[in-house]
Formats: C-alpha cells, sequence, structure tokens
C-alpha cells in the first residue's frame, strides 16, 4: 500500500535522479555511505514515522497538553513514540560518527525527517527542535558544554528549545529585556519572561536545555538597547552536576500554555526566568551558562537561522504533501457525479479523480507540494555543499544561494502548502471539514508555519532589502546563472515532451527578465522604505520564479528518462511542471507590477482612514 | 466605542450614499418605510447582535452541540439568544406586514443579518435557515401549508432546515435515494438518510419543519434516475395537528452530529428517515407532506437559490468583516518594532499599524470585506428591483444581473474573505493562532464556505456553463452596459481622487476587455468540456472583475463627496479601491490566459500519473 504520508518514489527522484546525492559519498566527509546506507537510513525513518507517529497525530491534536499550574502533562502515547525515534538513533543523524552519530548529508538527514513531519509535525517538533539547540552548542558551545548538554541530547535523554520571544518582543528581538546578571564564579543569573517557547515544558524527557537570548546589564545595571547587547545562555530546567547528574531544579517555571489553532501536539509555553519560586543554589535567579562571548547571542543563533528555517519550510511542505496524497486517495475512491458527456443518470457514478476540476486541485496540490519539497531537499543540498564541496567557488557559490533561497523556502511552503491544504478540504467536500478525516487538522497546523522563526512579512523584508542585494547581488547571479543553465539545456531538448518543456523555459526566463528589470526600476529610487514596502509581493513574484525553475529542472529529468524509461511517474512530472508553468508563472507579473512602480498605496494610507 | 463586528458608517455609506435604498421607500412595497425605519431596524439589530450574540461565539465553539444516541444539546446559553432575536420580530423582517412582518426590502433585511453573521455565525444560522425554509413554503407552499408550518417559524416556536444532501449523493443530487410513498390518504411516507443537515436536530425550538428532497417511486416500485423524480416534502419532527397542536413524534431521527473544524454553534447531523424507531399512526416511515407537485422539489428548491447562496455569501463576507475589524483594532494597540529612519532601540516601539506591511494586510482586508459586502448588499438590491421595480424591463435586467452575479456573491467573499481572515490571523502574530482571540475562530468557521450551498467548483459551472451564456448573453450584457457607464463616469470625474479613479476605470475596461475576448476565443470550441475544464480560473476572473467595478462604484461616490465633505472615510474608500484596482486587478490577466488558451493541463491528467 501507499504511503499517505511521503512518496517514496518523489523522494529517490529528488536525491537520486536530480539531485544526484549519491556523489556526495566520493566525498570524505560521507566516503562510508553508499546509497544503500542513505536508503536504509530513509526506510528506517519511513517505517517509525508510519507506525509510531502517524497513529498518534490525531490524538495529539484531540488532547491537548495540559498544566495543573505546577506541571505540564501531555499524552501518555507520545512519550513511546520519541523514544523510539531516539533509540534508532535519529537525534544524531546528522552528527559525526564520533559523536555517536551517522554522519548523514543535510540532504540526506531532511529527507528522513521529512516523515516525520508528515506523520505528526506535533510530535515531531519535540526532536528537531533538540537537533537545532544541539547543533548550535556544536558550533558555538565550549567542548564542557558540548559534553554537559549536546551528548544527553544525542541519546534522547534531555530535549531542547529556543528561548527568542518575550511577550513584548516577538519580531523585534532588539527590545527583549530578559536579564542576565553575571555572576562571581562565571556563570549568570537569568530573570524574564519568555514567550512561544515550543516544548518550552513537557513530561518527557528527563531534563530541558533551554538556549535563551538575553541581555547583560552594564556597569549602571542598564541593558542595552538593540541587539548588540544580546548574549546566548544555556538555561537548563534542572541543573546539571560536574559527575553528569541531575542536580538542583532550576528557577524556570512556565506561567501557561498557550492554547492554539493547530500544532497541539507540541506544548507551547509561556516562561518565567528568576521569578523566584526555585531557589537553586539557595537564591532566586534561573542559574545559566554563557555561550560564547558576551554580545554574540543573536549572530550565534541566526547561525542556524538558515537551516531552522529550511526546517520550517520542509514542516509546511510536508503538511501539504500528506494532505495531497490523503486526498488523493479519497478522489480515488469517493463515487460522486458523471462526466460530460456521460450524464446518464442510471448509470453509476465515477470516481470524483475523473472531473477536471477535481484533478485540477490535485494538480495545483501535486504542484506545491512537489515543487516546495524539490526547493526544500535542493537548499539542504546547498547546505551540504556550503560544508564539503571540494571546490572552494562551489561551496561560496552554495552558501550564496543558500542566503538567497532561505526565505523562499521558509515562506514559499508556509504559503502555498497552505493553499495545497485547502485545496485537500476541497477535495473531500463536507467531509474534509469534518475532524473524521486528516485534512482538517493539516490545515489548522499548517496555519503556524508563515508565522513562526520570521513572519511572513520578514521573510520578504529579508529577501528584498538584503538578500537580493547581497555582495552586489553576487547571490542573485548565482541563481540567474543556474537558471540561465537550465533554460539552455531545455531549449536543447529533444524527443517526447520537449516542446512542453522549451515552453516552461520560455516562461521562467521571461520571469527572470521581469525580475531583474523591477530590480533595476527600484534599485535608485530615493525612498528605500517606499520600495520595501512593497516587499510582499517582490517575494511572491521571486517565490513563483524559485519555483517555476525547480519545477523546470525536475522537468529536464523527467523529461530525459521518459525517452528510456516511459512511465506514469515521469508523466505525472511534466504535467505538474506544465500546471506549475501554465497556471502559477503568470501571476508573477501582476505581483511585480506593484513592485516595479514602487507603488504607495500602503505606504500613503493613514490609520484614520481605516473603517471609521 | 466602534463595533469589532461591522462598520455602521460603511453600512451607511453603502445603503444610502451609493445603493440609494431610500429611494424604495418611493416604492408601494415600502411605502410606510422611511430611512428612520430602516435605521431603527438596523439599531435594533446591532444592539442585539452585540449584546446577545457576540458574547456567546466564542463558548458555541468550546462547546460543542452533543449527542447522547437519544437527544441533542446545545449549550444552555444559546437559547436565550436566539430567543431575543425571535422576539424582536426578526424571523418575519422580510415577510409582510399581514404575516406580522416587518415587510423590509431584501437589501435592508440583509444589512440588518449581517450583524448577526458578523456576531456568531453558528447561532444565527438557526434563524437564517428557518427564514429560508419559511421563503420556500411562502412561494411554494399551500395556504394550509403556509399556517400550520411557517406562522409558527415566524414566532420563533418552530425552526426550519432544508434536507438536499445525502451520504452517497452531495453536489450529486440525481443520485439521492430517499423514498417518498405516497400513502391513501395524499400524505407521503419517507424512508432515507440525509447528510449535512445543518440544525437538523436541537434543544432549542419546540419542533423541527424539514424540508426534504425525496423521490417518489413509480408504479413498479423503482425511483426515477435523474433530477427529475426528485419532490419536496414538509416533514416535521413532531406531527402538528389540525388544532396547531403538537402531536406524534415523528419518525426522522439523528443518526449522529459530524464534529467540524468550525460552524461549530450550528449542529449538523446526519437524519435517518424512515428506519422505525418511532412509528407515528401506527408503522414506520417518516410522515412527509408534499410541497407544490410531484417532480417539482429541486425547482421548487433552487427557486430560493439566488437568496441562499447571497446568504452565504453574505455570511462569509461578516466573518472576513469582523475579523478586519479585531485585527485594526489590534494592529493600532499593539506596539512593536520601530519605522525605517527611526531604527534608535532606545525609543519606544510603534504601534504595528505604523509598518507598511501591516497596513497592506489591513488594506487588503478592508478591500476584500468591504468590497464583498458591497458586492452582497448590491444584489440583495437586485433582489428587490426584480420583486418591486416599476419598470419592468428594470425588474427583467435585475434578474438577469442576480442570476449572472450570484455564483460571484457566493464564492468571491468565501474565497477571499479567507484569505481576510488569514491576514488578520497575520497581524495578530503569534496571538492569532491562539484560542485567546477571536481571529482564528473566524477562519475555521470560514473554510466551510467554499464547501456548503454549491461548491466553488460548481458555481465556476454555473457561471462559464450557464450564466454568461444564458439568453444570448443577456446577463452579461447587462452587467456590461452598467459597468461602462460607471467607466464614463469615471473619465468624467473632477477634482481630488479624479485622475485616480480614471485609471481605476482603465483597469476595469482592460479586465472587461478581457473578459469578453476570452469567452469570445472559447464560444466556438469544438470540445465544450475542455472549456469548462477550466471554470475555476474563469471565475477567479470574473469575481475580480466584479469586485473592481464594485469598488469603481463605491469611489466614484467617495470622490464626488470628498469635495464637499473632505472626511478621512472617504479617503479610506479611495485608498481601498486603488489597493483593489492596482494590487488585484492585475491578477485577472493571468487566470484568464489558461481560459483563452483552452489550457489541457487538467484535463489531459490521468489517474495513474498522479504520485505512484
Amino acid at each position: 500500500m501507499q504511503s499517505l504520508i511521503l512518496s517514496r518514489r518523489d523522494l529517490e527522484f529528488n536525491l537520486y535522479e536530480w539531485l544526484q546525492v549519491q556523489q556526495l559519498t566520493e566525498r570524505e566527509r560521507y566516503s562510508e555511505h553508499s546509497r544503500e546506507t542513505f536508503d536504509a537510513a530513509m526506510e528506517t525513518c519511513a517505517n517509525i514515522a508510519s507506525e509510531e507517529f502517524y497513529p498518534i497525530n490525531r490524538l495529539l491534536d484531540d488532547q491537548e497538553p495540559r498544566f495543573d499550574g505546577e506541571n505540564v502533562s501531555t499524552p501518555a502515547e507520545l512519550k513511546p513514540v520519541l523514544k523510539a525515534f531516539c533509540q534508532a538513533g535519529l537525534i544524531a543523524a546528522g552528527q559525526p560518527f564520533e559523536m555517536g552519530g551517522m554522519q548523514l548529508p543535510c540532504v540526506v538527514e531532511k529527507a528522513c525527517f521529512a516523515w516525520f513531519n508528515g506523520a505528526s509535525v506535533g510530535a515531531a517538533s519535540y526532536p528537531f527542535l533538540t537537533i537545532g539547540n544541539a547543533n548550535l552548542l556544536m558550533a558555538h558551545g565550549s567542548a564542557e558544554q558540548i559534553k554537559r548538554y549536546v551528548e544527553p541530547m544525542m541519546s534522547g535523554r534531555f530535549f531542547g528549545t529556543m528561548c527568542l520571544s518575550e511577550p513584548q518582543a516577538g519580531s523585534s528581538l532588539s527590545d527583549i529585556r530578559t536579564r542576565a546578571v553575571r555572576q562571581a564564579d562565571g556563570r549568570y543569573r537569568l530573570f524574564g519572561n519568555k514567550m512561544w517557547i515550543s516544548g518550552g515544558d513537557q513530561d518527557l524527557s528527563e531534563n530541558i536545555v533551554h538556549l535563551v537570548l538575553a541581555k547583560v546589564p552594564d556597569a549602571n545595571g542598564e541593558l542595552i538597547p538593540g541587539v548588540k547587547g544580546i548574549s546566548l545562555f544555556i538555561v537548563p530546567k534542572v541543573l546539571v552536576n560536574a559527575d553528569a547528574g541531575l542536580g538542583a531544579r532550576n528557577d524556570v517555571v512556565v506561567a501557561g500554555l498557550n492554547h492554539k489553532m493547530g500544532y497541539r501536539g507540541t506544548t507551547n509555553c509561556l516562561l518565567n526566568f528568576g521569578e523566584g519560586k526555585f531557589r537553586p543554589e539557595g537564591e532566586a535567579g534561573a542559574i545559566g551558562e554563557l555561550v560564547g562571548e558576551e554580545g554574540q547571542g543573536l549572530s550565534a543563533m541566526f547561525h542556524m537561522m538558515n537551516e531552522a528555517r529550511i526546517g520550517v519550510g520542509l514542516g509546511a511542505t510536508m503538511l501539504g504533501y500528506t494532505g495531497y496524497l490523503h486526498a488523493l486517495d479519497y478522489a480515488r475512491h469517493r463515487p460522486q457525479g458523471r462526466l460530460p458527456g456521460g450524464k446518464d443518470p442510471s448509470t453509476p457514478q465515477v470516481p470524483i479523480i475523473r472531473h477536471a476540476d477535481v484533478k485540477r486541485m490535485l494538480l495545483a496540490q501535486k504542484a506545491y507540494v512537489e515543487g516546495a519539497l524539490g526547493l526544500n531537499l535542493f537548499c539542504a543540498n546547498l547546505v551540504d555543499d556550503h560544508a564539503t564541496h571540494p571546490e572552494e567557488s562551489r561551496r561560496d557559490e552554495a552558501w550564496l544561494m543558500l542566503e538567497l533561497l532561505t526565505p523562499i523556502a521558509k515562506s514559499w511552503p508556509s504559503q502555498w502548502c497552505q493553499e495545497a491544504n485547502s485545496l485537500a478540504i476541497q477535495v473531500h467536500g463536507g467531509y474534509g471539514y469534518t475532524r473524521d478525516y486528516r485534512v482538517e487538522q493539516f490545515y489548522r497546523d499548517q496555519r503556524l508555519n508563515p508565522i513562526h522563526e520570521g513572519t511572513h512579512g520578514i521573510q520578504a523584508l529579508d529577501l528584498l532589502g538584503r538578500k537580493v542585494q547581497m555582495q552586489r547581488g553576487a547571490a542573485l547571479q548565482a541563481l540567474i546563472a543556474r537558471m540561465t543553465d537550465s533554460i539552455a539545456r531545455a531549449n536543447a531538448a529533444q524527443g517526447e515532451g520537449a516542446s512542453q518543456i522549451r515552453a516552461h523555459a520560455l516562461a521562467v526566463q521571461h520571469g527572470q527578465k521581469q525580475v531583474l528589470l523591477t530590480l533595476q526600476e527600484v534599485r535608485a529610487h530615493p525612498q528605500p522604505e517606499l520600495v520595501l514596502a512593497n516587499a510582499a509581493p517582490f517575494l511572491e513574484a521571486f517565490g513563483h520564479l524559485v519555483l517555476g525553475w525547480i519545477w523546470l529542472e525536475q522537468a529536464l529529468v523527467a523529461q530525459a528518462r521518459l525517452a528510456h524509461d516511459p512511465n506514469d511517474f515521469y508523466r505525472g512530472k511534466l504535467q505538474a511542471a506544465q500546471y506549475f508553468a501554465r497556471w502559477e508563472l503568470p501571476k508573477i507579473d501582476a505581483w511585480l507590477a506593484v513592485v516595479a512602480q514602487v507603488d504607495d498605496t500602503t505606504s500613503v494610507m493613514q490609520d484614520g482612514w481605516f473603517s471609521a
């Protein structure tokens, strides 16, 4: 039976036919790997995700975490599922062998983890947050910190969180107020409130390692305004002794749980640090250890941001993907209505997948979710190229491309896989609106993704305000060079599907030209804030262009294979690519018109003009 | 304090400055009315909606209706709220004086009811379904049926439902299997299952009047395939005696409740008719009375469909509208971040409404929801013109326009006010994703609207397959004539805002031309099913054109008023109109490209090509 989480065939197509990740094994870091070891890791994940995570996904939604004023509790079914994940060694999937890891390339690790995102995003958050936390400490922590905190995370004894936002400081991190007061022994005592902390408390792990952004007061006890004063601290829920045993309870407590529309499997907390409920070592204040140097907290945090954002993008992709597969399955089995020309009501009804409008909705979903998966795996592959490509110029290019594509990898699936999830409901009709079918949960879970890890608006500003301009446009040029190469290959295509691919390439070329013209128009504008006011439609346009190119890339592979291996999988890829080229790419011009004209409609709008 | 449900000012603008509904009082049917009586009715509704409905909206979501296998129960807070509605005489708001009604024009009635849709769509459904039921019986029932069933509905003693769908027959009504067996006394016994019955059972009214579509078996006991054999029946939950007292329990029972993502205030049931649990008059079978003639059931039902669909459109509009007002209120009070050029982190944070991207999100919401309200009130006004305009040609024109615009009035708000609800969440950031704020409920409630009363796909087929072609395009010509008139008035505009309005008119003119060219392209296509396969993007394009025109109409009024009365309300209208013209109308070309080329991407797609 086919999985309703993810298509193995599509994953293989992405990894081995398109991205050729088997070639990574030629690099020293991955030399002990082979396609077989990659496949084995993915198969392990597919099995654990299908057998452990998928069955509890609905339950985690129905039985929200509870807080009795003291402790947070999660459904009893969750803990063994996470244990299965940890026992398979997956927390360390990307870590080096010497850390007990599998030393998998990022692209394979993400392909592995996609299964869990699709099976139960609420359950998967706990290990994924832990992995992000561990990666950050691996890069910026001391050897002792790695030993004390990362190693227990690798085995699944400890879980990790990221504590950035505060009630008054969401997107605006420069306004955080949590204080970290330096102690005589070199440690710090933290005081403040942290909001939106996923996994901020739970009853699933022995300990919780909070990574906390806070400010160290200056000599006058004042906090430095802005982001420069931000430092990063490890604040464990329970202090860890020198012998790695657990010590006293630290002064960090849950003030409340957030009750969310979806994503309910993951606890989300308001945490109070240093309010004195616990008095470790005899006094109030959450004991923390500095990571790296004072004032470097944000840069350490943002060092991991590309991967974290690709992670969100992949989570969004997988919610869309599993929704698509559920809708496809439903459409194949639900009889309703008859085809045009066969309206005789005495004949049996046909499965709804035969109706053109249902095919439209499925094809749109396929185009969105498979495109988004391609983009996210492509980006993960760039992480690998940046880290391990033998040629320095390719390492640099990978980094530039990654910087440029990350806002798209995060925002595009968050938006368009939400549309996919909406279409999955629509395919189900009334049934899709009930909690008897899974698609309504996907739709609710998905809605978080344009908000966390940098809102949609933040991604847009990052793209138009920084990324397309960085290094005098070098990142953009790198992408354009890749696109131009794809277009050239498309133009040289022969055989079945060649004319379709050439038309697709033409649409990408047009979009590319329009994006470049638009950037030229706005570059020298005397009021850059007016240009940035239209960052959102630029993000839309650029995102669609990138996806149009990802689909061109996949179509090129499918078209070439089709000549030797005429099968339906490749035809489906070509058709989805064509859908994207014909139905989606024309939208680019509409978005760019606003940007190119430096339209001032939103800038000029005043508070008092909104409905009186 | 301003309402968070609906803007009184906007409602007045629509009714009195744009649609000039005060002129309706010159018609005989409304001659006892005046602007004062209209305003009084609306003010009553605003008060009851704000004081009774709005406060329980969240509660109705939290405390879903329950079914113990025997009875359905709703939260105790709901009944007195509905009582307040009924006691104000609002069920009969549109009925003639002699029925105890207020004899309000449809457009004023809809304006009144908008308050309840915005305050609590889940609570409002019960009286609105009852009104739809009563209207149908007023048009097609016998005098005795009106007396027996409609009068108790008018006073709120009985509530009504519509029973169309069955588990195997949702959009495909020709496949219903409920049997209505003629009895010797002229009544019928019904046997079958009805699905998705809103208000199908409840503990709120003394009785429930089900209007049921069923088929009368032929002489051989066979059901006639197709829609021609469908008849309409009154099936009360409790039989009504000749003396109007309640008699025996009829053989219709709840088989189960549907548990929905949203819209939870309204019960939604699977009903079993004639399974024998109750044996009225000694035997199994739900006793029903025929409405009108046998075989005329669907046409009676569809007679009311325009109004029902405008009702759904208005419900969708109001969910978007209240979400917008909540987001606006939040944005005015939430400080976060600083403006470009004022990034000094030691300065206070600004209310987020000052950020361009937040203004974009609010302006988009304003454009969607106020435009949708305008369209729905315009359509309600057409209902009045069709019924009571003194000139026959205008009555005919109104009917044509109504037929054409109904699919848009239903589908456009269902789609774009969902986008507005999504933006309302986005303006709230993480808070918008929690159940502590109301916007997440609106988003869940809204998702029903593209499904019920004819799915989005059904509306698209209705528009492209029937409405634009009806009477050799007469409906379309009527709309084009109106648009052309608006464009001419825009071109003659003088003074502040005139150039903006002319640009807007140009964009509408372009859209209109493209729509007509597209229809010309596809009209003679040898495979009409290929054309209809792209009905969905045509619906998008046509909907945006219509809304672009509605906004042009509103901008014309605002621009003219601005010359004499320079106030912010009119500036806001002009700015929202400009937003729609510049940001939204350019999308039309992208959708039409697919239609005009008779793109076969979805038609050609095959089941087996979807991911293998």
